[in-house]
């Protein structure tokens, strides 16, 4: 039992496998403050972690995600089938900044159907410090609720960026919400969205405007994933060649471009098929493994390269970095010259 | 002599700091594809660096950031007011993205107005990779520019996510471009757009709706940074104290918010002469300096960490790397462990 964790941290660990609630929001704080003792039981956890589905719902504000996702929660509880009910977590991660007040709405939203239910648990974070990226212990949290065995995770962020791509690399499915009249100039701020969406959901679908939004969304996934052409080539049916960097995983799935109004519930069982339905595909495409062995090798090379970084500034003395940044500053060097002098010592 | 960068990229520097043309536009190509001999002449130019005033100019598509541009161009290059005509480089960074045309169509209006100033070099670069952030490579066009001896560079992006936190990072000063009926929820999406703004533009403002769009951004400033409060105190005029983090630079500036209708032409000089009073408060409260440090040293731990990481991988075998990535994917080991593993040797 040498090299074992703390006490502390062990237990807390055992406690969250446990399903120990507040064992597991005290766990969440810490790995949120980025505090050692919360990462070292996140290091306990992680062999636990590898189960949960990761989907991600960002979107612009005022698309009605929170709705979403809270009706989404209640499905999964609830299942209309006569299925085992699935056990939720909800993180929401919200602008740190103060003009937006929909988090507070939505959490009140939720309180009122989803509180007191066991298996749930919802956690809203602040996306301190970046201008709408998501925070960077949003993966570390979604690694809690994993190990603490949630079926699925749903990660919500407001459609304001970096968190829109951010999310498409944490998660395994990435559900991107419109809603009709938000802007007159779709086609052209949707072209980054449309790279990072599994699954296009119209809400506020009772809206004037839903058949051009829903219309200009499909024309746009055209544009982007072409079907196969079929054409004759010496009397014999051919298929064009798929676009040149797509995966399999990527080239058989069919973006589908669902309608709901969530706030009545409407449309809601739909998008959770979708959902059941792309991780399916991902499992039977080797999609899963691809996105879960991408996401875990970005996460190395993060930290290896914090880590290297961090060494190397243990072995130099901060006055020889600042006399070098005085140069570079000062123009007397170039950034090139600098990183030689730092490291090799000139 | 030793030491001595080869006699290509010798004399490809100096014909750039000669105002060739040709050589420039060779070297802004290697830059962006990252060629080593790009890299060795951007470090002699460096010295020549740091007298160019850049600019971004970012906002939603729609909006008429390019035809501001444009305008701003041809407003140096005719100053009214008989002043010296400037030289401007204009760095157009476009998401790579088949479903903007704005480039083109930018393009085309500027080739009639500015084709065959010397004094002015145009640019378009696709933000490749990236869903919409800046690429890697415009600080380093940006650098070439500056040394070559262009007064004014504006950087001009679609403003659609991480591209915008970018720009803020590199340029002196921002302006963010509105116009009127973009959108129905201002207040939530331009939380982030406000902390990066120098000087706000509400283009188009021909259209209806500008009253709004002016008043919505004055009460989010009014929000974002309130003005001093005085009050009374023991009969004394006193000052409340400033936001905490706000530094002399920042709390000072107050963010103009203009209108123009760029494509007539109208607004721009105003918008001119507020670029040129930001400059002009930057040097004043040290916020020139500042931002150039900033800048200088985000660039300069960048390229360590880079560097740090290329020499380690020099010397791990990527057996060893490729063995520890299979264990962490299996879930055996832990993010934590594996980088312990890797630089210790386990």
């Amino acid at each position: 039992m040498n090299n074992a964790p703390p006490p502390e941290g062990r237990s807390l660990a055992s406690a969250v496998l446990g399903g120990d609630r507040l064992a597991l929001a005290r766990l969440l704080t810490q790995i949120e403050n980025d505090a050692p003792a919360g990462m070292l039981v996140l290091g306990e956890l992680f062999p636990h972690t590898g189960k949960a589905h990761l989907v991600g719902v960002t979107g612009a504000p005022g698309t009605g995600k929170s709705s979403l996702v809270n009706q989404l929660a209640l499905h999964y509880r609830r299942p209309p089938d006569g299925k085992a009910p699935q056990r939720v977590a909800i993180l929401a991660v919200d602008p740190s900044s103060p003009f937006t007040g929909g988090a507070i709405l939505g959490d009140r939203v939720r309180m009122r159907d989803l509180a007191g239910d066991p298996g749930v648990f919802i956690r809203s974070m602040a996306a301190r410090g970046s201008l709408g990226g998501l925070a960077p212990a949003t993966a570390g949290l979604a690694q809690v609720f994993d190990a603490a065995g949630f079926d699925l995770i749903l990660i919500e962020t407001v459609g304001a960026g970096q968190a829109e791509v951010d999310i498409a690399r944490l998660a395994h499915t990435t559900l991107v919400v419109e809603a009709p009249g938000l802007g007159d100039d779709i086609q052209a701020i949707k072209a980054g969205i449309l790279e990072i969406a599994d699954i296009l959901v119209v809400n506020k679908a009772d809206r004037p405007g839903v058949d051009n939004t829903e219309r200009a969304l499909r024309n746009m996934l055209q544009l982007a994933h072409p079907a196969p052409r079929i054409f004759q080539h010496h009397g014999r049916l051919e298929v064009a060649a798929a676009p040149a960097a797509a995966t399999v995983e990527e080239s058989l799935w069919e973006t589908p471009v669902l309608r709901s109004v969530a706030i009545e519930g409407a449309g809601v069982a739909e998008v959770a098929e979708a959902i059941a339905r792309h991780r399916l595909h991902l499992e039977q495409t080797g999609g899963w493994e691809r996105r879960e062995r991408a996401r875990l090798q970005a996460e190395l090379e993060a930290r290896l390269r914090q880590e290297l970084l961090e060494r190397w500034r243990e072995s130099t003395p901060s006055t020889q970095y600042d006399e070098i940044l005085e140069r570079l500053v000062a123009r007397r060097i170039s950034p090139g010259q600098a990183v030689s002098e730092l490291i090799d010592g000139g």
